[in-house]
């Protein structure tokens, strides 16, 4: 059994009309609902929530956690983005959607500024697979399109990705790397574009099955390995 | 002083009378123009002279070969290919044009397919700058268009490049890892989509810019290292 | 079910008394007999089966194919070289041992020399583990020992590789990249510095472990891609 | 004219006598003294200056960063390591030498633990060139020699570096990724694993070489654009 937490800071959907329109309990339900499965068990958790919902036995107990946030990022508190990258080098999956591009937890794996260019014109994007055989590609093909997303933009500000599993095709004029993956510790992350609050992208056939993949491409190898830096002793005869 | 060779099948140019119109002389003609320089010495070779006009001896004396090819692939004697492969692993950069990329040589130095979707219909590409501080990336900004070329498609059938420098984008739909950067022994290799033979692409001026660049980054650090497997003594006291 | 397909040259065996008091039935036997289990199915081939055992059809039916040759290398037919090479493109997963880093295949795969430093003394050899996450370290620790081995030394000539899991300490003071991982095409890549066939590293239990890890890793995710060079249409509306 | 910042803590010099007797003057004395030449100009920084002497107009004026700290990490204030942390995201040069794999500056660039294993015996440690035509090797071989450091140990917890340059081992029988690249942003970073504090290291002609290749490399292509996540204008007539 895989567990999963979706966190969702949960304040778009709230606050505004359209959101709510396309995701009346919050994008975190429709993302909980499509990926509980025999194998995959998912809890969900907020900004509202205690401690943001991330209190270390919950996330002890999360082997892979996907993130939405946008409005809210410097709402997260810094002890709880601590506790959240410790958990990812111990072996944690991260799955960053869409906007968690400038989530703190995500900018604080990558040490870098993770910027991008924006657009919010419902611009359609085709996403192409530029690396058919990852795990995370599977069942996708060649490419898949999502009538109107919001527009990302390169150069995006992170280091050099392990692997680049899909390039978004923008018809405004744009391209982005629209799906990546990194190690980080013991654990795995994925970075994935589509997912703007607006737009009905997480009711997506190809968008669910892409984060499906993730989940099972994410859920730890090995975990809680100590995060120490340790004297050793002479090993040789 | 970087010593270039420009090696063209030169084929098209003198079968075809739109080709012709636009590279009367050789696309290699062309690039050994722009690039010539107080720091760029250029000598150009085809598929018509003797040993493709890539003896050792030339070899030995070129920092950076640019290629291109295309209907002629095939006809490219094998001891030659193997002659430049062996070059390259021994220091000399290479330099990879648009159809380039189903060359004897370039193939043989991925040891992959190479193979890409493409389609010709004199569609717009915008190069997007994916790495800005990268050397072979300088002056050229956050993208650049050109009006008219041939459209390639992912998956591009290469291994993970080094680096992405540049992304295209193709108003048909399509994008394309337009600039990749590899390492194979001492050399290093960089391929770049933009070439098509019927579109004076070589004229532009951002192309020009880039290939330039190229051929800086590409003039070896280390030349001629003994392609050897020795036999080592042991070494500790 | 994995099927696993174990090659060896199986010369080294049959006219070297050391050899053959260490693996009587050749290497790939105690290969083929530590792997199989109710999840994999494991047969065997050799230099003097017809077609080197690698028909199309067997490789059609091998997921994994496993690689062990040194002084044969040269006698293995171009044609089997480039079949099990568009074979690892489609798909098949392929495990090089040892002295396989000098195999036609693997070098075609790579593009490069492989050249490296060796010395035939018995070194005592530890394999520490860089990426401690990575399915093909599970269960191995820290690092692991094997008291006799052949040494092979820096510099590898091989392509930056995807991942290296395992780098190699030897007692006479070299240090070689002994695990590394590469994709190409639809297929995986792992090469393992262990296995000279003087010493009986095939029965060691962390060898075995690592192997069978492998295994699974290489187990394709994809395959029987066509390796085609598509014309696609314009697909904008 | 390349502009280099030496930044040591200046602990251990001023607190052990035996440090004192190898650099009576500070670790960055003897650093910056090798360095000068008519093509690199030096200044030095420490803890004791204000602001760690790392104002944003020393920054401004500093092409490379040359970092050693080990006992003082903490006191230095978390506005001083973001300063430097957007400096080399805008393309200031980095290079972290021995025990800086624990500066805050450098961990917040890779995002990791950056643990290790260490053991303080006065190993020798053999330093192997794994990429002889990279441009940190230059003229350094195939190998050189400390005769006593500090023993650091794999698994090293960094992000999978651009390039790995040298790997190092340790008498008592560890090996450790003693060079390595990373980008981040604009910037380029340069991992060096000598520089124990009481060994004479900074002297060593090939310690020296290397440092000398490092800031070279590290120069700056792009400086000073702007950390922004720009919105785009719909840019498609």
């Amino acid at each position: 059994m895989i567990r999963v937490t979706v966190w969702n800071e949960f304040i778009h959907e709230k606050r505004k009309e359209n959101v709510a329109a396309v995701y009346p309990n919050g994008m975190h339900a429709v993302i909980a609902d499509f990926l509980k499965s025999d194998e995959i068990e998912v809890r969900c958790a907020t900004l509202d929530d205690e401690e943001c919902g991330l209190t270390q036995e919950v996330l002890d107990n999360t082997d892979v956690l996907i993130w939405w946030g946008h409005t809210g990022h410097l709402l997260v508190p810094d002890d709880v983005v601590t506790r959240v990258k410790e958990s990812v080098l111990k072996g944690m999956g991260f799955i960053g959607l869409h906007s968690a591009h400038h989530s703190k937890v995500f900018k604080a794996l990558m040490g870098t500024s993770c910027n991008l260019g924006w657009r919010e014109d419902g611009d359609l994007e085709r996403i192409w697979t530029v690396n058919p055989a990852h795990p995370i590609a599977k069942g996708v093909g060649r490419y898949f399109e999502l009538p109107h997303v919001e527009t990302y933009a390169e150069p995006f500000g992170i280091p050099e990705p392990d692997e680049v599993v899909f390039i978004g095709w923008y018809e405004g004029g744009e391209v982005f790397r629209s799906g990546c993956t990194f190690h980080r510790g013991n654990g795995r992350i994925f970075y994935f574009q589509p997912g703007h609050e607006s737009y009905p992208i997480f009711y997506d056939e190809n968008v669910q099955k892409v984060i499906r993949n993730a989940v099972y491409w994410a859920n730890p190898v090995l975990r809680d390995e100590a995060l120490t830096c340790p004297h050793i002793e002479k090993i040789v005869k």
